[in-house]
């Protein structure tokens, strides 16, 4: 085949926000398969907070992508070619596919993806990573009884908004941290947390003390910064903080600050743990089956927005997420306008 | 009886390092006892870095010590007035006295002390609270594995010393982190650490890499600071944090500060974990058990920094404490010059 594979890749290592010069678009073409390996036709591309970090030189959970490479990002798409046993031309996708049009995979990261159960989308959101990173970071680390109150910042995010509803599911009052009163609107309104807290609107603690009076047992933190503090001085006796994430801070150009009140984590006999939902692959059907069956059953609701666009439109979706203009799980759909 | 009671009072809430201005040094008549009350003549006070956060207002794990109250402060003395059928006349004991000569109280908190066990000193060190936070913080909280690399903070101190003996025990290689080439000297020579990071000798980061070179699996955090983010950035996968105490901060008269770096938790895996030894009170038998028969078999061993004083030189005592002057337990004694 001829077709033309247009890949976006890392150009600089950014300081703050990327900026366009920090990517460069290349068009090349694509090269024929040898034993063992399938072309896939990238279709959706999963937008992520933590796609920031892995720009990022230095140790962390992933090899930071490295100048002159593909950007790193998880994708759905469909087998177009194939010279791999396991799979079959018309097979639809998920692997690590990165930012562009074409794939080439020997298979070892790629899995299948059952679009009866849900469109491909839902398979990047509530039944890929993002639902798997909210269900084993809220039930495994952050442990929630029934009848607890555990807050959520980045709620109205892909992670956040499925831990929420995990959690409610589970008997416990959930409260959510977002931004704008949509946001928070949809938290109360459409996903039944007991109630939602704009940071926008001000006076986080204050907030955080109407509607955590009794103190918060879990805290799922995907932000960070201000945040996390605020959180800290209200965790109840045994809390347990998740570490998911810290988006607030991946754009800093600045210093980097931490939790100056960390010493609450000994006032409250509580622990800040973090995690990688990558430790948990072992675990993904378990996971999956579960957030599959509360789709199901209606418990569980799932929101996407779904961007169409090119693999050249990448850097400015990925912009969009940092500004906060998402709902739900962020996804760039490839060549379908 | 006529005696006189010394006291130290709280005068103000200190700024930085605790000022004259800061106490009031007051003699008063001491009162006839009541029914239920004995009467303690104390003898020895324990000094801890933790006293220097009981002076500061706002929430933590004991209500502040009031302005105008007699400074708190762990002590032992002998009863020499007794109106409690639980006590007599002669007995040694231990309580929450305060930095006070004499001290009345309803039993509550006073608990027998056995001197022919070990000296009073020991009973406030390596027997008494420091020991015990070490025992429980380091296993309950740290739960280091034989063959892992655990790291302490303030190694030197009460509850370092003894930390990381028991990690020792437990067949760790043990690292402390200590100030000046004696302390590190006392720490390997005599204690059995593996070996010591002088942190006033520099680059702390590069000193623990040398020691720590596959990682630090527990972490026991005594002073906070530009240590505790060294540590983090040396987290083997799945280490725990232990956080006892965060004796840099403690006189800081600026922002305080967290750890930057806290996103290691994340791609560590690790977490970071608060506690406070007096949740153990139901354990405490168990620890003092164990605490004695290794100080018996001499594989623990206790040392105390004992001055002798009067309340008066509480103030200056508990400087040298943040100056970093004693190595072990500090300890004042009272009346006996």
């Amino acid at each position: 085949m001829n077709a033309v594979n247009t890949q976006c890749r890392l150009a600089a290592r950014p300081v703050g926000l990327p900026k366009d010069s920090d990517w460069q678009i290349v068009d090349e073409p694509v090269r024929r398969l040898t034993d063992g390996e399938i072309l896939v036709q990238v279709e959706y591309l999963s937008v992520d907070p933590a796609m920031r970090t892995w720009m990022n030189a230095g140790r962390s959970y992933v090899p930071p992508v490295e100048i002159g490479e593909v950007m790193r990002a998880g994708g759905i798409g469909r087998v177009i070619d194939s010279r791999h046993g396991g799979f079959a031309v018309g097979d639809e996708v998920y692997g690590t596919f990165g930012v562009q049009r074409y794939a080439i995979s020997d298979g070892g990261d790629v899995t299948p993806v059952d679009t009866s159960l849900a469109p491909a989308p839902v398979h990047l959101g509530a039944l890929g990573i993002s639902g798997l990173t909210a269900y084993f970071g809220l039930l495994d680390i952050g442990r929630p009884q029934p009848g607890q109150t555990v807050v959520i910042s980045g709620a109205a995010g892909s992670v956040g908004s499925i831990a929420g509803q995990i959690a409610r599911i589970k008997g416990c009052r959930v409260v959510g941290i977002a931004g704008g009163e949509d946001k928070c609107r949809w938290l109360v309104e459409e996903l039944g947390f007991e109630a939602a807290i704009d940071y926008q609107a001000g006076d986080l603690r204050q907030q955080l003390k109407t509607h955590a009076p009794k103190g918060i047992d879990v805290y799922f933190d995907n932000v960070g910064g201000e945040t996390l503090e605020a959180a800290l001085g209200r965790l109840a006796r045994g809390a347990r903080v998740v570490i998911c994430g810290a988006v607030a801070q991946y754009n800093s150009s600045g210093e980097l600050r931490g939790p100056a009140n960390y010493m609450q984590l000994l006032v409250a006999r509580a622990s800040m743990t973090g995690f990688v939902v990558f430790d948990y692959a072992h675990r993904y059907a378990e996971g999956v089956a579960l957030l599959a069956s509360w789709l199901r059953s209606g418990e569980l609701r799932s929101r996407e927005q779904v961007v169409h666009g090119d693999v050249a439109d990448f850097p400015d979706v990925l912009l969009a997420l940092f500004r906060g203009d998402n709902t739900g799980k962020l996804v760039l759909a490839l060549g379908k306008r």
